[in-house]
């Protein structure tokens, strides 16, 4: 596998195109592209341009709704709910936060859940739209079941993301944006292709046991919850992923755990639902919500500046904020061009051509 | 070591009575009880009686105000804080839960935050306040700096647990309540009194290195955070560690990170501290603040009912549902009496005839 170079516009415009293409209108497709760009960008190629061709497979398998209309179906002064109407995930994704957004203006804090959604790309992507408005945002989302609760073999949650970011006045902002688990599925993959093997405490087989075969999950096997077993407290990572799946489901009418509805076209969907489609979880603070913001302001950046002057373990030569390596990423990437595998570009060129667009 | 069996009405009149007779309010005293007793109740006695001796320590030492007067100085229709007035921290942490819960009764959510506090006892306690107005409840605290982030060595975060709670129905709540570590403090102490070694991936050496060694934190050594080292997800720990860190004390004015007060006399407090205190972070949702009660209920009972159906590993033969354990834990034990450790119930007793209190 060898990477090339491509400018990130130039890859924005593609992927903009390529959704008009199918029909969608130019601002939802260029909402689409700003956030499957913005993962390039950060240097997290899973949930970046690779996804273009689930998503037109979803599409094709006419599993997505391209002319989408989501609307508010419920609300207080501080929370709502948004039905997504089966669309790209990040059309009711963007709209929600941004309800969110508003809803803190008025409120100290807003909270808006999504149900009849799909995959919405990377969780930090909303988070950090509350940052433009100097706010704290969160985000979260449930996902395609893969991971099995602590001592059992179902494969009953997602990877299930959480984002958090938070304004740091003069610093750049907190980004935290992890999937509850220690390993994403997109690394697992990479890992057999590789011929290399799993580190244990990753995955188990259908019975249960570690196993360190990276394909296991063709076996029946299931992604353990972050802390990997028991012993050493795979039990919280379990609580961390239950929790993204209630708040991203239960609270919104979404579905959960294993009804959740695959994001690739050659799975079904599971019977009996109990919820619409996918869903999703935001919020936003006010950093002025709790005390007067140039005080929020002022700590925000001690501990920023307290953090980073971490001692380094032996072997490591600096301690990182959340969110830091992405950030450098973005101004590597920005500049030079963003590595894509020429496997991936020739799947996207195929599609391109399908649609006779010229990439 | 051994047990001794108390019936928990009377370990609560004991516990109560003890403060009483430093000074404390009877009001402010059943609540230190009621919090210590549910922790022992659930089975978690490293936050139960045993706290006693160290509160009253703190006491002793001048560090706690008995005589608080907590109060909110800083509102907005969904939020607030609180000034603890270095209380011990369960008075104005119960006052901001229920405030977080009035909030949620108009606004949808609730969220206070507490600055000028002390260690307020198991997470879960005030989470669950909110299960009697059918309410979701969340806490959080920051606690005395023994975790490095990933790749440092320096002790910049506590255990800081998040605990949240949710009603289920028919069915017992969910009750996630835990640690952004694998392992907490006390455990150390416990594995290291019987001379055992600890897992791989709970310790670190003064510089970095894995270690067996339970007591290494007495040599500059370290806690890890949640997924233990960088290759098992630890920069996810780190990442939850500084949330609940951040939404605990720079959201609401308390110390942040290594300038938490240590809750231990022979501890120094840090010098040139940012904030005030200690800090919690509380929140509350209506679970009719996305879609109508009933819908919601339904749908978290099917969750239970779901995961409780996972199937279990080779060797195990049911899978938990969060605070299940905890739950049988409180059957059991209000039932036949709460295992004490003589050597705790000794010094307890210890701290009675100092107080001319027979107990």
């Amino acid at each position: 596998m060898t990477n090339i170079l491509i400018n990130y516009q130039k890859l924005h415009e593609t992927t903009r195109d390529l959704f008009v293409a199918i029909g969608c209108s130019r601002t939802d497709a260029i909402l689409i592209a700003d956030v499957l760009i913005a993962a390039e960008l950060r240097g997290i190629p899973s949930h970046g341009i690779a996804r273009i061709i689930d998503y037109m497979a979803m599409y094709e398998a006419r599993r997505i709704n391209i002319q989408p209309k989501p609307k508010v179906v419920h609300e207080t002064p501080s929370t709502a709910t948004i039905d997504g109407d089966n669309a790209f995930g990040m059309i009711p994704g963007y709209m929600a936060m941004n309800l969110a957004i508003e809803k803190a203006k008025t409120c100290g804090s807003g909270w808006v859940s999504v149900n009849n959604s799909n995959h919405y790309g990377i969780a930090g992507f909303y988070a950090m739209m509350a940052l433009k408005n100097n706010m704290i945002g969160i985000s979260s989302t449930n996902a395609n079941p893969l991971v099995a609760p602590t001592f059992s073999v179902s494969r009953f949650l997602g990877t299930n993301p959480l984002a958090v970011a938070i304004p740091a006045g003069k610093y750049p902002p907190f980004v935290a944006d992890f999937a509850t688990t220690p390993i994403a599925r997109g690394k697992l993959a990479m890992m057999e292709k590789k011929g290399l093997k799993a580190p244990a405490g990753f995955v188990q087989d259908k019975k249960g046991y570690s196993s360190d075969d990276p394909a296991i999950l063709k076996d029946g096997g299931a992604i353990l919850p972050l802390g990997g077993d028991y012993e050493h407290g795979s039990h919280k990572g379990y609580c961390m992923g239950a929790l993204v799946d209630i708040f991203s489901s239960v609270i919104g009418g979404a579905n959960f755990g294993p009804f959740v509805p695959p994001q690739i076209p050659y799975l079904p969907i599971p019977e009996n639902q109990p919820g619409k489609g996918l869903g999703h979880f935001f919020g936003a603070f006010r950093i002025d919500a709790f005390r007067p913001a140039s005080d929020f302001t002022r700590d925000m950046e001690k501990w920023i500046e307290t953090f980073k002057q971490a001692k380094p373990a032996e072997g490591h030569s600096e301690v990182f904020i959340p969110g830091e390596p992405e950030l450098r990423n973005e101004n590597k990437y920005s500049v030079e061009g963003i590595p894509v595998l020429d496997k991936t570009w020739s799947s996207i060129q195929e599609i391109a051509v399908k649609l006779k667009l010229e990439i």
